[in-house]
Order: structure tokens, then sequence, then C-alpha cells
């Protein structure tokens, strides 16, 4: 089969390379529809992440048609259309038994397009499938779907969900990346007073208002716009970098939440001598997908629009060209960018 | 009267001074009849708070009898034993009714011994009477009493609370100090499996090991101690400084909780790039002495014994003394130093 494989840094080719096969009784073999380039796929490419080794298949987004199933699977089989799951999941360990998928100890985890061979690809072996797939709706739209595998769940469950946004919230999203902006549309549902979106760009800022910001702006104007209250209920750190952060904890008020989503790659410097006395909660984390069944509910039932969120499709034979448009979004306008099978 | 005055960083002197007045409405006069050294004492003394003037009467913990109240003060009157909150909470702005008294927007805060005139005299005048004293419970003995102005009600809802302590957790304090072992006795009424104390001082994981610790050990030991499980449920941060903060992080399990009590006057780094998919929760905060009752109901009931917090008590006019005591308490084995009236 075809696939996109990483080569070291700065270097990926769609490649010919051996057909997955099941290789364990709980794999699931899956044909892929529809596939997708995460941020992180960039810093892969950008060599930040060695624990990616040369050869490696990337890709942890997609949705297909499930071609084969160890004798173990029992949830899905043959002939499903399925949500492939980022992160995989044993489904019995004590993480996962608390819901906690993301956080795998049974050999889950973030694993495809990272330590085993991922999505970008026309076939894919998707690991423990019984708690890594999930029956893709029949009413879904195959670019809706895909953004179950990793783009909706996160930003609702990391930066809405631990961030315990309510209503009559303000609510401060730093990034208007396709995270911060899926965090944006599932913070709505909970009716805040007002979203702010913080982002340097201005095809971004624009993106921000168009789908559901009240406001979107530069970085430094936040801190003018927050002056004359408490500060912010909610800041959603979307961002990923260390200043991001710092920004984040400037703008909270006593008493609110930082919810990081960013994957950082560096420290961030803690102000705990402005912070200590100042009631807030700081949460991390990495995508659950426990909350895919509710938010599936949400979109099928029409409450919840998330079509806007794919701007570029391309075959899967363009997965080059739609790395090319992806990585310049703040330039292109684009923000996911999905790869069809052809 | 003599009270303990603050006279720029190195230097405070038992002095005479002017008699305090009511000066508001909501204002209490009180006799102090014991009051306590803190570690943001010690601060203070080293010139890490400038926002402490020179000429401040230092002490925001004290146990006395009202001997007069500005005509809007309704809960004490004349003749009332009450337990000084150290934080003065005005009771009408949005964080007072939301009980963040800690946070209060509406003049209150922290003020004695910091912004006004503190508790290590003879009379003490503390704003906003009402939501700021409260009555002795008539059983309980003046040195367990004058730790409900500060330590216990610290520890439990920045450090137990907010730490989300629970049966069966791994629990680790790091920093034996008052604060640090009440968070110890606290954590305690939650029946967690292990709590381990972490201090450099011997002396103070001795009293870790008396007052409830199942282990006490330094911050090199730590680390191999958890190695072999998941790390620790809840990280106690109690010591106040950015490398016990840096530990907190390395200690805490997926999915745990890291509440800081400590008092920092410095940034600690967030290492982010270990900790963005962890799962974890940072919470900061500065007491409400809103569990005041429940805590109360606790000690006078017998579940909870916090007499041994208390290692030294001195006349008032050894102030001076007990600050020379309690300032080499990991030398001298001090914990708390109670100053009573003679």
């Amino acid at each position: 089969m075809r696939a996109l494989v990483y080569h070291g840094p700065g270097r990926i080719a769609w490649d010919k390379v051996m057909d997955p096969v099941i290789e364990d009784p709980t794999d699931a073999l899956v044909r892929v529809d529809a596939t997708t380039v995460c941020g992180t796929d960039l810093h892969i490419l950008r060599g930040e992440l060695p624990e990616v080794k040369p050869g490696t298949v990337l890709g942890h987004e997609a949705v297909g048609e499930v071609v084969a199933v160890g004798h173990e699977v029992h949830s899905v089989g043959p002939g499903d259309q399925v949500i492939v799951s980022s992160v995989s999941a044993c489904g019995h360990c004590p993480s996962c038994r608390d819901n906690a998928f993301g956080q795998c100890h049974g050999g889950g985890g973030w694993l495809l397009g990272g330590l085993i061979n991922g999505t970008q690809a026309e076939f894919v072996r998707v690991p423990f499938a019984d708690c890594s797939t999930r029956r893709t709706p029949g009413t879904l739209a195959l670019d809706d779907a895909v953004l179950f595998s990793e783009v909706l769940p996160t930003a609702y469950e990391v930066g809405v969900r631990n961030g315990h946004v309510s209503p009559g919230d303000t609510v401060v999203v730093v990034g208007a990346g396709p995270i911060g902006l899926a965090a944006i549309m599932t913070a709505r549902i909970y009716s805040p007073r007002r979203i702010i979106a913080v982002d340097l760009s201005s095809s971004r800022l624009e993106a921000a208002r168009r789908l559901g910001a009240d406001a979107a702006e530069s970085p430094g104007r936040l801190m003018a716009d927050l002056a004359d209250g408490p500060g912010a209920d909610v800041v959603i750190e979307a961002a990923g970098d260390p200043e991001s952060f710092v920004l984040c904890t400037r703008a909270v008020r006593s008493g609110g939440h930082i919810a990081n989503i960013g994957m950082h790659g560096r420290p961030a410097t803690l102000h705990l001598e402005a912070l200590w006395r100042k009631n807030v909660t700081i949460s991390t984390g990495q995508v659950d997908t426990s909350s895919t069944p509710w938010l599936l509910d949400l979109v099928t039932s029409g409450r919840l629009h998330i079509t806007p969120l794919v701007t570029h499709t391309f075959g899967l034979g363009r997965t080059e060209d739609a790395y090319e448009v992806f990585s310049h979004g703040t330039d292109t306008g684009a923000l996911k960018v999905v790869l069809h099978r052809e």
C-alpha cells in the first residue's frame, strides 16, 4: 500500500510500504476513508518528538471501514464504518476502567503515527480495537466524522470540561487553530457570557469570529480588554507555547480555571509569586474520547455545527500537498485538511 | 499598649504604640489572649514582602476577648471570646458571597499584620468583624483555638480539600512545618492509604512521623520511594519554594492533584513538556476559613487532635524570643509558638 512515511526531521514521502496485518488478537485492520493532519504531525516533522522514529507512518486520526479483526475483537467487525480514536486503550487497566483512556497503562496511549504506524495510509492496524474504534453514525458526514478522532473530544474534554466552562462565564481561548476553534464551538454549548479568542494571525482571528468568538484579538489587546474586570473565569491554552501559557496565568481571575490543551515541547514559567494566593486551578490532559457519544449526539441532532472546521480536502495521494497547506495555515486560512480515499 | 513592630528588613521590636480604636462601624477591638508567629512573618522580616511598611504591627492570628465593636457589628459583642481570622472579609462582595472570603474584593483579604496593624500586640482592631471573627467554643483550649486563625483551615482548605484527598490515596506533603503537619493531620480524616512527608530537616521529619505520616523522608528518597508505582494521587506543596514545587510535579501520578499551599516569592518552572498530557490538576489558594465550623466540630468532638502542633509558649512580652525560637524551628524543633497575654 501507499503511506506517508516520516524519514527524519524535515522529510516525509508518500511511499510504497508493506500492507499492515493483524498482529494481535485485539487488532482491527481499517481501510482509511478519511484522515487528516494535526499540529502534532508538524512537531514530529520538525524533529521535536524524538520518540517517533524514521520509517514510521504518520497520522492518528481516521475514519474508515473495518476489513479484518483479531479473534478477541467483539465490538466491531468487517464492513463496519468506524471512527479511529487518536488514543488506543486496552480497556482493562486501572486508567481505562476509570475512563481515562488517554492515560492507558495497559499498552495503549498515543501510539498511532507515533510509536506505531499511523493513519495517513491506505490501511491502518488499530490496536485494542474494542476501545479504540467506534461505529460511525450513518447520518454523519465523513469530514465531520474524522473530527471525532481527536479534535472535537480533545477541545471539549481537555479544554471546556476540565476548565469547567459554565453559563455566564468569560472564556478566553489562546490559540485559534483547529483545536482552539473547536474549544470555542464546544464552550458555546454552556452559554458563556463572552468568548474571547487570542491569536497572532489575522486569518485565525477572523475564523474565530466566524465560528463563534464574541471577540478576537491579539495577546497585547487581551490584558487591556480584561483590565476593567476581575479577569477571565476560564482560560484555555490551545497554542502550546510557554509565552501563551504565561498569558493564560495573567488573564485568569482569582478562583478561575486554566485548562491547558496545548502540546508543549518546553517548560513554562509559573509565576507562583503572583498565583499562590489566587485560588487558581490549572489542568493538563490528553484526550480520553470518553465524551465522544455525547458529542456525536450533539452533532447528529444539529446542536453543534462542526463542518466549518474543515477548510481543505485532498486525495490521499496528495498528502504531502496537504502538509504544505496545513503547515502554512496562518497564511492559507487552512484549518483541518482532510484526505480522502481515492 | 505594647506591640511587635516591624522596622524594616531584619528589625523588629516590642514597642510602646498607640492603642487601636474603632475606626469603622464594622470594626471590633479585641484584647489579645493568644497570638502566634507564622512563616509569613519571617518572610516580612527578611524584607520579601515590600508591601508591608516599616511601622506595622505584625501578626495575623489571634484569640481574644472583644472589648468594643462598631455600630454595624452584629455577630459578636463585648465580652465574647473570639477567634480572629487571618483574612478579613467584607461579607458582601461577589467573592465573599461565594464563600471565597480570602479573595474578598470589598476591602478585605489579608490585611492584619500586613497592610494594617496586626495581632502580635495587647489589642488589635479587626476590620469587618462580622465575617472575620468567630466565637470560640467554650470547651476549646486557648492554644488549640489560635490554630484556627489560619494554620488548620489553610492546611485543610488549600491543601487537603483543594487536593481532593480521598480514601485509599497516596498523599505526599512536601514541607513538614506547621502547615505541612496540619495538612498531614487533616488528610488523615479521609483515610488515605499512605501519607509521605518530605523535608530536609530531621527534626521536622521526626515530627511528621509523630503526627501521623506513614513515612517521612528527604526529597531525594521520595522519587525512589514512588518509582515502583504510578506516583502520588495528591501532592501538597507546603514549603513555598520553586524546587519543592518542581518535586511535586515529578511526584504526582497521571490524573493526580497538586495543591499548592506554600507562599512563594519567586516563580517556579512548570515542566509542561512532561505534564501537558498527564491529566494533572494544580491548585493554588489562600485560606477562606469557610471550613472552620466543621474543623471546630472535629476538634471539640475529639476526632482531630491538634494540640501537638504547639511546641512552645511565651508571654507576649517575649515575642522577640518567640521569633528567635520559631525562626530556628528546624533546629529547635519548634512548630507553632504561642504567645499568651500576661
